[in-house]
This record gives C-alpha cells, structure tokens and sequence, in this order.
C-alpha cells in the first residue's frame, strides 16, 4: 500500500464525496467512500469504494475499521447509529448530537430558538389544529416542513389552510409549521469547525432557489457589511452550540422586513459552497478534510471579485456528459460533472466562474451550465 | 457504468497521472491509468486502474482497447509501440513523431536547430574522438547526454576530459555532446496544443535546479518582457513543428551572454507547470485533458501576482504523509503529496504558494516544504 497521511471514511457516494476526494488526493488523504451502488458520483472517481447502506450499521461498521475517522456526504444516516458508532470507539466528525442538528429540523428549532438565535415562528404539528392555532396568530399560508428526512424542496409544503395539513399529516411522519417569510434575499454563511475549535468563517454566499431546489450561488451576497457580519457571527455561534465539526452550512432569510431568519443547518459541504474550488483560497471539500482531522484550516478569502455557480439540472437535453466541449468553449466557465444518470430535476453538475464583477461571471457561468443541460443551441 | 465524457487512457501511474485525474473529475472524464505497480502515486487515487509494463505492447494495446484517446504521464513508452498503436488506429496524442522530441534528444536537437531555433551546440559522440574534436573548438567541460532515457539529471554529466568520455561511452548507449553553457537562469516555457491547431502559452517560469533536479519554480521568471515574449513564441513554434498535442514544456537556459538557448523538451505535464494548478485559471493538467480531446483550451492566465511552488524531495526526515499537519499551518500553502514510498532524493510531493510578491509566495512554499521534507524543527 501507498503511504497516506490519513484515511477518512465518508458515507454517501454522492458529488460531495466526489468533489471531496479531489482535495483528499492533494493532501495525500486516502477517501473511503461508501457508496450504495457503484453508478454513484463518487464510485468511479475514488480509489477506495465499499458498497453499503448508509442506514445498515455493520456497513458503517466495516467502513469504520478501515479509517481514522468517519465523516458524511449526506444527512441520511440514522442519528442512533452515529451514536453506536460513537460508543463502541469510532471517531465520527461531526458526532452524533451535532450531527442531529442538521438530519432533526424541531431539535434545530428548539436548539436555535432557545439559544435566542433568530428563526422564523415554528410549532409542532400534531394535529390539524395545532396549524390552525399557529394561523389564527400569523395567518396563512404555514410552510410545512418534515421534521426529518427532506431535502432539495422534499419535505417542505405550502399550506394554504387545514385541509393542506391534514393531507400532508395522513402521509404519516411528524411535521412541523412554519410562519411563512416574505423573503427579501437568500442567503448561505458556510463555516468550518475544527475539534479543537479553530473555526473559518467564508465570504456570505447568495442563493437562488427554484422549486425548493438551489438553482444558482453567488458571492458577493445582496446585503450590506452589517448583515454580512452577523450572518459570519450567527453561523460561527451555531457551530460551537451544535459541537459542529467540518462544514456548517446555515441557510438565512434576508426578510423583506429586514430581520435575518435561520432557515436549516447542514453539517457537510453543501451546494452554496462549490463555488469555494475556485473562488477561495481553500475550497470547503478540503476545509472540510482539514477539520475532521483537526489539522489547521486553510484561509476562506476570496481570490477573486466576484463568482457564480449555476447548477446544473437534469432536463430532456440529453446527457451532459455529452456536452462538455460547447461548455468548455464558453471563456472562464469551469464545469464539474458528477458522473451520474441524467434524470429531470437531478443535480448533474455546475459550473462556477469567476470575475471581476457579478454580471460577468454570472453571464458566463449561465451560459456553459444551459449549454451541459440543454445541449448546444442554434 | 456511470456516464462519462470520455475515457482517456494515460501510461504512467506517477504524481502526473494522479494530478491529472483531479482535472478528470470536474470534466466528467474517466481517466484510466496503465501503472507498473499498486503502490504507484495514481493506483490509489485513481477510480481506474490497469497494472502492466508500459514497454509491453499488449498492454498498451489493453489500455486503448478501453479508451477513446491514450496519453502519457512519462517518456518511457518505446516510440516503435506509440506508432503500432496508431497504426492499429489507436488515437494517441501526442503521436510517435511528436513525442520522439521529448524521448530522442539527438532528433530534437537536430529537429530544431535544422529550423533554425537555438540550441547549445551539439555533437553526436561515438568515440571519444568526437568529443576531442568538438571540445577543440569549444573548450572543456563539455556536457554528456544519454541520447535515450535520461531525466532529473540522470544520462546527464559533465565530461572534464577525454577520460570521462571514455568512461561514459564504455556504459554503453549512444551519447550527445554539447557545448557548456554559463547559466544565469533556467526557464521553462509551458504551451498547450490541440489537435485542430488551437494553442496557449502559460507565463513563463523560472525553475531552480540541485544535482539535475528541479527544486523549485516561480512565475514571474526574472526576466525582461522582451524574453518572455521570444520564449512564448519559440515554444509555440515548437509545438507547431514537432505536432505536439496537450502540454509541451521547453525547458530554455538564459545564458550569462544574454542568449536564450533550447534545453530538453517534454511532451506531458511537467514538474515546473505544478504552481498552475493554484495559480492560473486553468491548470496544466485540465488543459492537458482538454487539448489531447480537442475540446477548447481554458485560460491560462496567472490569477496572482506570484507564484512559487517548492518540491519535496525524500530525506531522513521520514514520510512526508506524516508531516501534513505541520505543513498546512503555514499560511499560504497548499500542500500536494504524492502517496509514494519515501526515498531519499524521489520526488514526493511539492508546495505551492501563491501571493502579492515573489518574496512572500516563495518564505510559505519554502517553510511548509520543508516540514514536510525534513518534519517539524524546534
């Protein structure tokens, strides 16, 4: 076997993992990657690969026994299986009760809320009633969220009155409401958290959702300096109350009424961050590798004015895999493909670039993301 | 299978292999290595892997049979198997005829002062009568080449009479001998050619050799525009005249008379090129990729006012893979270790810094290099 300098296990095979090998091979860091089937982004691109269930312990086991540490792509593993995992031994980053933070939306809640940390109106829903209660004090519409298990616009409804939360409730699981927001800008801080608490705070990302699902990210944000800080403050607090190891995404409302609301927590690179390759002097895949492995984290300034990522999305375009010349004939876009099965509404990729101003970038960036999923026009 | 871009099948499982296949990931590109052996700098990082000689025939053709393009991470493929594959309709890029440049030092020579392009003067020796008759017109020392083989100074010597001759010639090979030359500098002038002709020039780079070795290379090179300028061109007229696609790199000596005089040629990435990957907009590694596809070069524009990247080099100071901690404290610097056995003098990894002045990049390249060389001191 080669010499490595660490061995991190990652669950999930997805395009954080793939994107986090690319740092791991900088850093002579062997990724072990567990992957539920081999078409996953990451099976091809990783050295080392072991095919498992995310939610099968003796899976996490056997990836366990192979690394120093054990690290996530995702939200999905049981919280009872981190913390198994954390009994009998395995260093897990982020551990199980910071993990929760980002895979339980009313522990997060009540977390935020009672550390007096700005989050929209929420209560627990039960019962059709218990929305109902909430609507005669906020009124409707209430977003309706599932306490676990959603992601990309999955989970999250908009209920116009008792009947949407009834239908929603006989799905089964437990669910939360939520004030509805009139949203001025979204917006994501990503910090990065190390065991011993050294902490980096990178420049405040906007968002632009459509349909749930984040569609394009940029930097600099829409706010002014002070709104910036206090997201970089906000975020760096939630990382020390959760026990945050790695990269703490937190997703804000800029409201139009001026308040800054939390939104969620994710505890692993996140998509507003893919930027970070490019525009930053350490990428969050390689903060992230640097952190669960308490080595000292790299600086997250910016290397230059201005940067958008646009992702790119499944469509009847064909499959971007087939596209990358016109993409790459565009000046200054950098596409990354994910390796996987094209499918309408699936994250097939981005591509970031970067400028000397927002307009630029973002005009480049557009054009080499439509050009992978549409294919090449005219 | 998950989709990919392409497959390209590269010979050689070494640092370059295993950097190319960073730029891989993001293009959606499957790069399949052909290593010699499982603990080779790629075979870990890398998703594909084939293990065989790259002097066996059959397994280069092993290799093609999987790819749509085969390139290479080295110059010890025997040219006579680079021009079967092609006349078996295997895509090689670069060709027989244009990688002999970097594999033939005689062929070169006389390739490009025949065009008319500067070269120390040269002779080829057969007997040690040869080198006499040329050292009468020159003067000792003259230096000795291994026409075939040589590289990071080996097949290199300086030859201080007729006995060194002897001695050299007795090894058996065929040798070049060429005049000495008085170095002020040594540069190294990266291009990138596609096979429908497209071409880039990255800036140029100063290199510091020890003992035949690159040891380090910044960029700017410390020389005039005008110089810059002569080797940009002179590079790019090579890659025109040997028909090189992906990265040539001419290594170029600034003579004390002023002279810019042609030193060896490579037809791959090259160990001074390393500092693009944190330094310019795109990588040598990613414009390699793209040009031996065709697809359209990237940018290879400097996006900092410097650059200095440092190798690490095997010591007594043990394994570099242990001393990643200690190297990423220094800010600045971007460590990339190569997953190879120690040994003294092998190339296992190098440190880039990027800054506002040579002096500052070249204080955090040298400082966490050194870490990883020799282990944290004090």
């Amino acid at each position: 076997m080669s010499p490595v300098s660490a061995r991190v296990g990652m669950v999930g095979g997805g395009q954080l993992a793939r994107m986090t090998h690319q740092a791991a091979i900088a850093l002579g860091v062997d990724l072990v990657v567990l992957a539920a089937g081999e078409d996953e982004a990451a099976a091809l691109s990783v050295g080392s690969v072991q095919l498992g269930d995310p939610a099968d312990l003796d899976a996490l086991r056997g990836l366990a026994a192979d690394c120093d540490v054990v690290t996530f792509d995702h939200e999905l593993v049981p919280n009872d299986h981190i913390r198994a995992l954390e009994e009998e031994g395995v260093v897990v980053r982020p551990g199980a009760s910071a993990k929760l933070a980002g895979q339980d939306k009313r522990y997060a809640r009540e977390l935020l809320s009672s550390a007096g940390l700005p989050v929209p109106r929420f209560a627990v829903v039960e019962r059709p009633e218990d929305a109902a209660a909430m609507a005669a004090e906020v009124g409707w519409p209430l977003v309706l969220k599932a306490r676990r298990g959603g992601y990309d616009g999955r989970g999250v409804l908009v209920a116009d009155g008792p009947d949407d939360v009834g239908e929603a409730l006989a799905g089964g699981g437990e669910w939360l409401a939520e004030a509805h927001v009139d949203i001025e800008r979204e917006l994501a801080q990503i910090v990065v958290r190390s065991p011993s608490g050294e902490s980096v705070a990178y420049p405040l990302i906007e968002t632009v959702q459509s349909d749930g699902i984040c569609v394009e990210a940029m930097t600099p944000a829409g706010v002014g300096e002070g709104e910036a800080e206090a997201c970089a403050r906000m975020a760096t607090e939630i990382a020390e109350l959760t026990g945050a190891v790695g990269v703490l995404a937190v997703e804000i409302f800029l409201a139009e009424s001026g308040e800054l609301l939390i939104n969620e927590l994710a505890l692993r690179p996140h998509n507003s961050g893919h930027l970070t390759i490019e525009a930053c002097e350490t990428s969050q895949f390689e903060n992230h590798l640097r952190a669960v492995l308490d080595w000292p984290l790299g600086s997250p300034a910016l290397r230059a004015a201005a940067a958008v990522m646009t992702n790119v999305l499944g469509s009847d375009g064909g499959d971007p895999a087939h596209h990358v010349a016109g993409a790459l004939a565009v000046p200054g876009a950098h596409p990354h493909l994910y390796g996987k099965r094209p499918g309408p509404g699936r994250k097939l990729g981005h591509v970031t670039a970067v400028g000397s101003d927002l307009a630029v970038a973002r005009d480049a960036s557009h054009r080499s993301a439509a050009i992978l999923s549409e294919g090449p026009t005219g």
